[in-house]
């Protein structure tokens, strides 16, 4: 039976029937196993993109699956393929898509946002959004390809090199991969967040990992680079006082990645990026090669990605799994199942 | 005869007879022949820094001039030597130093600051901050190479590229200086300033300027780029109203270089980074290669550095330099010369 479940506007979700869509000629049709939830889908839920979605509608965008059928002039992909997918779909002659940067098209739809998305049993996208995901990799890992790109995307651009010394702001599911990848990549990690729950989590997977309410974080940040300062900054935190804070971490020539979505301007200091000649990276989603990246690391069975998901809820349980993240707690990333299908 | 301008606390400076150094081992002496005032110099004229002067202190260190004397163990240079002083003195030892950033080195002292400067007939520095004037350079000219270097430094860090389109926001020395050097290098230049002298000089030398109270900037700027946005934005005015407005003009991926002094944060559209992947680039002062590309650039005389110079003042009358540049007006740099000497 397909099932889906909805958002019907701030904070109610349904469930019922699924509305499986026959692909198109370049589309193809994906058996869903299981879908994550994300910090997007929860602000969907809280009403803050009312703007861009239709009522009733299906989100949701990070996933595993198998494809069930394909369209008419698909020819990389065949029914049973195991697949993610990468849920950006670019217009192709806006000045960004020219410019070879089609991930932030300026007319981009975010499938699972702009479109329906990932939470019931069969879900159609364009063929091309589709990664190959190997057998080596389980479908709960496969669900967490797409937010492990996000954090390949942000190292990439941090261009974080061997022996460098990081801080993450912000240890949410995107905070603690960041942080994981980063190591992988041969950094030293320092974690700063306030959550007890998410401070052990970092703690037992090997980070120092520390409160930033309780430590005196530059004094500390300079005492583990002998008096440099962190070389590179992944500001995940988004709040006014980590905008504050990062600028006092960076190193002379270090780096800032803002990954977290800031609402509204807030204060930034300046003088300091002008003094210490510091670079401040906006990131934002990711592209193949980070996609494939991802794929490449979860195959290889480096990083402790189980430990990353917290609880796994049937599809039908989804106002479960927002009102979970919203009390925050000991959540770091759900997955839904379709255990009725 | 030898003659010095002092600062001697805020909003006063005196004038008369110097006190020449004879240069220790290492260092030189220089007979003055001009003197930029800067913005830096104002600022401590204002008071601003009195937390780094020693009173009565002469400041100063846009320069150009003649060596009169070299110490000991200096072997290369001799007196006669056509030069101009980069005034940053370095420690060697702190982590910025030991990673190569001497420049801005952690413990930096600026000459003419945190030592005495050039608002004299002879001026005693380390030798190492010597770089050659060509004869091809006339010494007022070569009394700009400082603020060119700057110039040549923030547009080398905005890695930018013939055929690019920049922004610069603040029309005084440094970013008449920036919009010249960026033009050099092949950019499509807008200069943004208020004041409607320097709006009318950068017009006269060729650069499409605008006032932003008087102009839909964002759409002025799209419509230059087709839809794009600006490739480099050099934010050079230091207010918040331009901090505001940088972020709207970036294109994807496009950069922003701060070269203004903030004095405290201001609010900043992290979101606008973000979601374009700006990235913002914090410059300051310059490294030697900038002052050897500023010295070739104006010796080989295709930048019209003339008309920057709006006036040449004896050096006993500093404070009418600092009057008229508080006025502002019809003024951009003003030099200083011994005519007394």
């Amino acid at each position: 039976m397909n099932v889906a479940a909805y958002y019907e506007g701030k904070e109610r979700v349904g469930f019922g029937p699924g509305k499986p869509v026959d692909p198109g000629p370049e589309e193809v049709q994906i058996a869903v196993s299981y879908r994550g939830v994300c910090g997007t889908d929860l602000h969907v839920f809280h009403g803050h993109m009312d703007h861009r979605v239709t009522l009733p509608q299906v989100i949701g965008h990070e996933m595993s699956g198998v494809v069930a059928a394909v369209g008419s002039a698909v020819t990389a992909w065949r029914a049973g393929d195991r697949v993610t997918v990468r849920p950006l779909d670019h217009c192709g002659t806006c000045p960004a898509c020219l410019a070879g940067h089609r991930h932030i098209c300026m007319n981009l739809k975010f499938i699972g946002i702009d479109s329906p998305g990932a939470m019931q049993s069969l879900w159609t996208v364009p063929a091309h959004t589709l990664h190959h995901l190997p057998e080596a990799l389980g479908f709960q890992q496969g669900a967490l390809i797409e937010p492990l790109a996000v954090a390949c995307h942000d190292v990439r651009l941090a261009g974080l090199k061997p022996g460098e010394y990081a801080v993450v702001q912000g240890g949410g599911p995107i905070g603690m991969l960041i942080a994981l990848v980063a190591r992988q990549a041969g950094a030293r990690v320092l974690m700063v967040e306030v959550n007890p729950f998410r401070i052990a989590l970092a703690q037992q997977l090997g980070f120092d990992a520390v409160n930033p309410l309780e430590s005196d974080l530059p004094k500390l940040v300079e005492s583990a680079t002998r008096g440099a300062g962190a070389d590179v900054v992944f500001e995940v935190a988004g709040a006014p006082a980590a905008a504050s804070m990062m600028t006092k971490l960076a190193r002379v020539r270090g780096r800032i990645v803002i990954v977290a979505v800031y609402p509204t301007p807030v204060e930034v200091d300046l003088f300091k990026l002008f003094w210490r000649e510091i670079t401040v990276i906006g990131t934002r989603v990711y592209e193949s090669e980070d996609f494939e990246r991802a794929i490449a690391l979860a195959s290889s069975n480096v990083l402790p990605l189980d430990r990353v998901i917290t609880k796994v809820l049937p599809l039908s349980h989804l106002a479960d799994a927002f009102h979970e993240m919203q009390r925050g707690g000991e959540c770091l990333k759900i997955l839904m199942q379709c255990r009725e299908s």
